[in-house]
């Protein structure tokens, strides 16, 4: 994996026609019972995972699903977001599963997000950075294309992911603005010039995104942000102060952003950004109509809400 | 357990008269020759370690140099803090490795801070929070008393980190100044009332600490913060802002702080924080005085460096 991380994500995102990713937060209680049944997970008599499974029955019950979730929705979008927390759960045998998935989705032609939210002073950063950004073909591990990283330590801290993004053909989305309510706290501070701390992050994120190397034919770096349009002002002020930078939009679906506010992540030539769902579209089979209408296949559901997913997007990105 | 993790933290600095945390950040290119050897590491000629040894080979040898430290400093500092970064770098094995010694640990009477640097918004914080908060006896997980977790996203991404601990007797150090060069791109931004944004940050972490049931007996919260003295003028100010927060104070020894400089995280009647120092002790076996005194037996080298730690912070700690 050689050919720089921005190209890749406009290549991919073309081909598709699908400025759109799926996201991986795997809840076992919210599997199908037909999953859950299959891999030998025990249920109560009314259906519920009973407690204290073992973990390893868990990252298989995680792998399976995982597995239906990338071949359903593979066709349609370019990229598969997994988040390590609910892998970090099971602890060793939630972390092999979540490897385990990256190399599946690779395999099976998608770009793949490590959601890990990383970061730590400079030594400590170079130890994740090669967890999480470098295959080991003697260990069997493949690691994400791209992973997200905290902006709260500073350029040092990014600079070891940042060095390996740049050798491995990767990439990394720092944080500037999130999805919950409460990041407001911190991230709406308001600056002495007016910007708001995720502005200014954003205005730093820029800075090192247009570092020696990074940018590519595309003109985009392969150092891009999660920019959630949870203000629809900063949102703007940010799209204009990163020009290079990719974005991955999370909040669209269960957090309940519009298609309306994730469009102002674009660029108005309609590149930029790639919107991110994932319990809508992962969990379908529980929700109407996708559960109604699709009878007893439940990836029928989650295909579904992933193809309506990417006609919604697709209707509002500016063109 | 279920004592308050405020009191037990106060209770065990008082008892070994040392408010000091040894640092495990283990990287085994770093570690004695003779351990490497009794582990089976394949060495080169020149006795480095050769390139892509098994993973698994890694994680042993992590796990044995951890509990030789764990054994030498047990009988001197009430703490130990396990850098994860370190682990996750050899995926699966060394996660098994970082909670068996996280185990081994707290069985050696320690009180140990899980280094981990999680957030992520609320319902991907539950699930970090229940992977680094909370014992599976069924799976042979034991978790550390208290981890670090990042402030970028505000309280929604802390609450679930904070209910655990009320509930489990457990610790939270939320990053509030951290002790990297760079930190001060984001950390030393000025906010129109003359606070810096680390200041600000500290403010809302006292916010957060002093919530409903979350005070022990001691004053001091369960949520404390991590505070390096890498900018004077704000720990003093920070301090004064966060009277009910235990610091852990990072930066002391390898990355330069002084000991005068730490002095300045206590509060005046001498509590309030545990100073710790990791690369200037467990290293010690690589580091004059104390390799050219030990001889050969590298883990003399590490008590050593340990003791005169101890002695150091004794020495500034208001009283």
């Amino acid at each position: 994996m050689s050919t720089h991380f921005g190209d890749r994500l406009i290549d991919a995102i073309r081909e598709k026609n699908a400025p759109v990713c799926v996201g991986l937060d795997p809840l076992i209680e919210r599997f199908p019972k037909a999953l859950l049944q299959d891999v030998g997970i025990p249920l109560t008599a009314a259906g519920a995972v009973e407690p204290d499974v073992d973990p390893a029955m868990c990252a298989k019950a995680m792998r399976a699903f995982g597995q239906e979730i990338i071949r359903a929705v593979a066709p349609h979008v370019p990229v598969v977001k997994i988040n390590i927390a609910f892998f970090e759960r099971y602890h060793a045998d939630g972390l092999r599963a979540y490897f385990d998935l990256v190399r599946f989705a690779r395999e099976a032609g998608m770009i793949v997000i490590g959601d890990v939210k990383r970061a730590d002073i400079g030594h400590s950063s170079t130890q994740y950075a090669q967890a999480h950004l470098l295959d080991v073909p003697g260990a069997d591990v493949a690691a994400p294309d791209a992973i997200t990283v905290n902006p709260y330590f500073g350029f040092d801290t990014i600079r070891p992911f940042v060095d390996i993004a740049r050798a491995e053909g990767r990439g990394l989305f720092v944080l500037v603005q999130t999805s919950n309510e409460s990041a407001a706290e911190v991230q709406n501070l308001v600056l002495p010039d007016g910007l708001k701390l995720c502005e200014q992050v954003g205005k730093l994120v820029q800075t090192w995104a247009g570092g020696e190397g990074l940018v590519g034919r595309s003109g985009y770096s392969c150092v891009g942000a999660v920019v959630s349009p949870r203000d629809l002002d900063s949102t703007e002020r940010i799209r204009t102060l990163m020009p290079q930078c990719l974005f991955l939009v999370p909040g669209f679906g269960a957090q309940g952003r519009t298609a309306a506010e994730v469009a102002k992540c674009f660029r108005s030539d309609g590149t930029g950004a790639i919107v991110n769902a994932s319990r809508s579209v992962i969990y379908a089979h529980n929700i109407a109509p996708y559960c109604d209408r699709c009878g007893t296949d439940w990836t029928r559901a989650v295909e579904q809400a992933c193809k309506d997913l990417v006609i919604a997007i697709r209707d509002v990105v500016p063109h």
